[in-house]
């Protein structure tokens, strides 16, 4: 193919295979910075239009919806920022920001998203979608059990997608720049002639699927042709590979409202269409530069019509649309490019944002001037996350990204079934209360050892809490069945599955809240002895604690062990489960924001936290307990089992003190540097590490007008500050903020 | 409750057992039929206004349909032929004979179904319809394997229910009469807090499912009420019970248009209710009658819409409204009652119909003048059919029925997956052919023994028949998977579900179209010597035969053995596949009216059908070679092996000259009397008997005004012979008429 020019290799030309594309044909960058240039008039003209609209949005929480129409990747017409402007065309919907209403997760919810923004559906659409159209939302309904309904109830398990998309599926979005649609198509159409063999119910699913897909690419192509572009071809230069791209990974998101939106790892791919372009003169660094900040300008632009708890749940909007850069390749040269820096430094020509979310695969071997740069930035925007590439490489392979927060997955041949998590702490009380919930009084668990004592014992409680967990399991896993059943029969995700393998690995994660919590609790039961203040039912109302006990992020082995050991303990009853699809479960420490959900809807806890406040999130330790050092802490998380055990990642948001980095600029880059080698060194696998004063904070609170656009670290993500309520600032800044390291 | 006040027995008041309260409660009547009254003033009204629908429909083919809403348990207004003189109300629509739009099976498949008609759906369902909503047409499309539409392109598979419903799934409608809808749901319920170990795939579907049969009669609830009219109890006199078991049969029809649309076997439940009525003297006689002759005219008016070459294929638009009448109980009385003499005086009353499909389960033992006024209506009105009583008892109990021709079914325990049927003759070609079709020249099976003699071997071409055979059960298996997953994904019939046990036996039934035609073919290449004549290309254009040769139908073993052979060795093969939803497979020798489409799309037959010719249907010999008499046709079906290999059912469809039955009317009684015992004691189990004679037909054709009600046993059911094409009338009469016994 004329598209191909240029490129050597041969395997990827065969087959389907991108990472062999790149490893054949990209260029390592170690040099500096200095080849960046800033931003261009266009993309000035689009970004200030952007941010006039991104205003209005902070105000209106929506800014608007298109009432018309349903969700599915070629439903609606060709939109535009600024037609004249773009470089990279293509919106969600025909207006930026406008959102589009996804009814597949339940008319009624999609009415409740609509409701408190002045909107509702157009009447007809409405009426026939609720007369022809099951969703999975009421498939979930018919199927849950009982037990699972009373679990969600009680909020140990409430955080499922069960009214918006899974999202956690990351296509290889590559693939379609790369090829072309109509040679993916062709590809589709052979694997389903190998799908024959012995047409049982798996394999008609199966068969059933991949049509989809092909039909997906063929909307894509209608879609594209809207933009008077024609995909059904690979991509010929640099401004069609990031526009073919684009439209991959926009045929997801107009199909899917996914709580997970990830584009995947497109810069060293993205790179060798640009230096073919450069080489061939056909583009300039300017004209490259341009292509990368609109391309992340799209990105910012990434939204889904939510249902007001669900946007009080998920502060700040989110829709992790991560972009995974850097890492190594297999023989120790590094994937960092001339276009991993034009990315980075795409935050210096269109300022910080918390979307997309960039995400640093570090290594200890990436290019010292790359590390320089990204340590720099991070300090500078607090817009960028770390994860282990010395971890994750060797078990992935070179060809990973995160999706989300800090899943990895090969490209294109693993899929996620992303599964909420439930709330652990809450189980611990169980255990303690005789299996009654202590907000209900509902008998959650039977025939758990009663706890009488004044004070409370160690191992009768203990023995209670992993039968807790070992019921709840179960329930959980019947849940994450019926939810990903349903989603596969009402809303299968054919655009993001069209750009992956037919044959894929599927994951299934288990998310667990309050980690932290529960091992300080039963650090305080068993060495700061504990007393149950019970009311006259038995109930217990309040623990009052005796002596100082061991807390977790502190590098003290008697908890940090126990931390392991409760984790240890639920891989090895959920690897005895048979999971949906014969997936393999692993648990996700990623809480998202269920840690202030859940925690609100707690009790008291023996480590003396006070019901209804928050867990802390992720692995990390409960907020302002790990105060002999970030290094502690870090060296606590670092513990956390990660292979066979926490594989669907193990988030860590610390908050550090600028002054704790050093004074000079150049000091506190190297002290950054320091702190992630470190920690990756003994093990951790994700960092989303906030630089900042608590007087900083305080000062915002003060004159919130100021620095309105500022990004904090909260929960897995990147927030604006301005975007938290009261509450929610007040819980970041309960966090411990080291001061030392 | 007050409404089983006066009903003896315990066991069914404790669980859902119809079969035990009819036991308990129903009375044989052995007496003779002066109790009978004539059509009241209301039904005369009623009939003759349907008399002119009916009429006008004849003309129009399709009187109305509502294009302004689509299929569903409730989502029309109520309708009435003439309110004040019905005493059972309820139509499938809002207008007697107007037709549904059921989309399900497609919207291209509905769009054909209007347009020959003159109509079209509202614009705006169609559009939404399309573009929300996937069916399970578009869903067999996608799974189907090449292979499959390879086989169905060459009309070796091509009559399955792939754009409208299977239908022969029987609900027990009873229940909703006996019990209420209340009970009914908390039955159900309970049902569901049994589905919960194991949530594994089929659980899931099968919580799903029980679902929603419990939304089904809810919606069944509210459809009723439309008529003002509380079906949340059990029905409290005989006017209820008819209309609790009309409004559940109609929520069926309501609800799917499936091919098969069967009532059960209601007679001896009714009469218990009428037999309390005039007991408690609230009822006449008169008014009994009144009832059944309203409830039979309402099951002549089921109607679905259909595209144009469903309703070429399916000749004069039958619905299979199959009612079961007579039977033996286990303890040896026999289930006649009153109420069975009313149904069939039905026909006396309001004039002969080829609906309801009056089926007699047969019985030696049936009491001697029920069975002569059978007779007698059998001979008056060619509406009758005869299933052996004494051959399906012992395999299914007391309380079965039949649904669609002959396949019998345990009601409400036991569900029937409908599968259409394969063309046998084609695959006979392709063994003679080198595997290739006779008429496309595709190369359909592959690795045949070539055969190339002038006369056509017996044994290679055996043993290559039973390889294409082999191979195409396969497909044949392939496609009902596909088929049943797609109708349960998209089209859920659970309306009939709802009258059924939670955990019923499942049976997949696979047709056979043309048996006799390949076994005469086989014995004329075995003993008539069969010269093939080649075109240039090897492919045979004609069979020379050069002796005479047995023919199936004549009682000769050469040949019927050769029947027995090759069913037996289909039984086997099919026993060897894994079925979806662990089905039990069972041959069907039913072919509706696949043995004229089949025939029309198959080349000459070695047995000197020449190409394009019809098939004979079900099990019956090939048309007009029968020619030893009756007796001799009948002994050769009757060999036909039913236990374990074709247990859907085995339709012997045979036509008597009424002169070969005797002269006098009691003459004939007799000898048809005779006929059905002689045939059901040698093990036969169907009979559609036509006491025709050609001469009869003839006339008609001369004269068609003078008779055009008269209705004709045709393929398996019965229907008015001026619905028939003239090419139609021509195959009836290509027929034996036996002229003598």
């Amino acid at each position: 193919m004329n598209e191909w020019d240029g490129f050597q290799g041969e395997r990827w030309k065969k087959r389907v295979d991108v990472e062999d594309f790149i490893i054949n044909n990209y260029k390592e960058y170690r040099d500096d910075v200095k080849f960046l240039k800033g931003i261009s008039k266009k993309t000035g003209k689009l970004w200030s239009r952007c941010q006039k609209l991104l205003d209005k949005e902070m105000t209106a929480k929506v800014l608007d919806v298109d009432t018309t129409a349903i969700a599915g990747i070629d439903t609606l017409e060709a939109g535009f920022i600024d037609k004249k402007y773009e470089v990279i065309v293509g919106l969600q919907t025909d207006e930026p920001l406008k959102r589009i209403v996804n009814p597949f997760g339940g008319i009624e919810s999609a009415r409740q998203s609509l409701f408190p923004y002045g909107y509702h559906l157009d009447h007809d659409i409405e009426e026939k979608f609720a007369e022809f159209c099951k969703t999975y939302h009421d498939g979930i309904e018919h199927a849950y059990t009982k037990k699972v309904k009373l679990y969600r109830e009680n909020n140990v398990l409430s955080t499922l997608p069960e009214e918006y998309g899974r999202g956690k599926i990351l296509g290889d979005y590559r693939r379609l720049a790369l090829y072309g649609a109509d040679y993916l198509i062709n590809r589709k159409k052979h694997d389903l002639e190998r799908l024959t063999e012995n047409i049982n119910f798996s394999m008609i699913r199966a068969r059933e699927e991949v049509s989809e897909q092909i039909d997906a690419l063929e909307e894509m192509k209608w879609m594209a042709s809207r933009y008077d572009i024609d995909i059904s071809r690979p991509a010929s230069n640099a401004r069609e590979a990031f526009q073919w791209l684009y439209f991959a990974y926009l045929a997801n998101i107009k199909q899917n409202n996914g709580v997970i939106n990830s584009i995947g790892r497109n810069t060293a791919f993205l790179d060798i269409y640009i230096e073919r372009d450069l080489q061939r003169k056909v583009i300039t660094e300017e004209e490259a530069q341009e292509l990368v900040d609109q391309f992340i300008m799209k990105l910012r632009l990434v939204r889904h019509l939510r249902k007001n708890d669900y946007r009080e749940y998920l502060v700040g909007d989110p829709a992790w649309v991560t972009e995974s850069i850097g890492g190594m390749n297999a023989s120790g040269t590094s994937f960092v490019t001339k276009t991993s820096y034009r990315f980075l430094h795409s935050l210096e020509n269109i300022g910080s944002s918390q979307e997309p979310n960039l995400t640093i695969l570090w290594s200890t071997k990436l290019p010292e001037p790359f590390k320089r740069y990204v340590s720099k930035l991070a300090l500078d925007t607090h817009v960028i996350q770390f994860v282990n590439d010395d971890l994750l490489r060797p078990i992935y392979g070179q060809d990973y990204a995160i999706t989300g927060t800090c899943t990895a997955v090969p490209i294109g041949k693993r899929l996620v079934y992303y599964g909420g998590s439930c709330n652990l702490p809450k189980l611990l009380l169980y255990a303690i209360n005789g299996g009654k919930d202590e907000i209900t009084g509902e008998l959650m668990i039977e025939g758990l050892e009663e706890i009488k004592d004044e004070y409370l014992p160690y191992q009768p409680i203990v023995k209670n809490f992993v039968k807790c967990m070992t019921e709840m399991i179960g329930h959980y896993v019947d849940a994450q069945s019926i939810v990903h059943y349903m989603q596969d029969k009402y809303a299968y995700e054919s655009a993001p599955m069209a750009f992956m393998d037919t044959v894929s690995e599927r994951m299934m994660s288990f998310g667990i809240t309050g980690i932290s919590t529960v091992a300080d609790s039963l650090s305080a039961i068993r060495y700061g002895k504990v007393k149950a203040v019970r009311d006259e039912e038995g109930r217990i109302q309040e623990f009052v604690i005796d002596h100082e006990f061991p807390r977790y992020g502190n590098n003290d082995e008697h908890v940090d062990r126990m931390v392991s050991d409760i984790l240890k303990i639920f891989a090895k009853n959920l690897k005895k489960k048979h999971l949906y699809r014969n997936s393999v479960g692993q648990i996700s420490l990623q809480t998202v924001a269920d840690n202030v959900y859940y925690g609100a809807h707690t009790g008291a806890t023996p480590d003396g936290r006070l019901a209804h406040q928050p867990f802390a999130s992720g692995a990390s330790p409960v907020n302002g307990v790990d105060n002999t050092g970030a290094a502690n802490s870090l060296k606590s998380v670092a513990k956390v089992p990660f292979e066979g055990v926490c594989m669907d990642g193990i988030a860590n948001n610390i908050i550090i003190s600028p002054t704790a980095l050093g004074k000079k600029d150049s000091e506190k880059q190297d002290s950054l540097l320091n702190l992630i080698n470190e920690y990756f060194t003994l093990g951790g696998e994700h960092l989303n590490i906030g630089i900042q004063s608590k007087n900083e904070l305080f000062e915002y609170q003060r004159n919130p007008g100021k620095n309105y656009n500022m990004i904090v670290r909260y929960s897995d993500c990147g927030v604006k500050f301005s975007a938290l309520s009261r509450n929610q600032q007040e819980e970041l800044m309960s966090r411990t903020f080291h001061e030392k390291i």
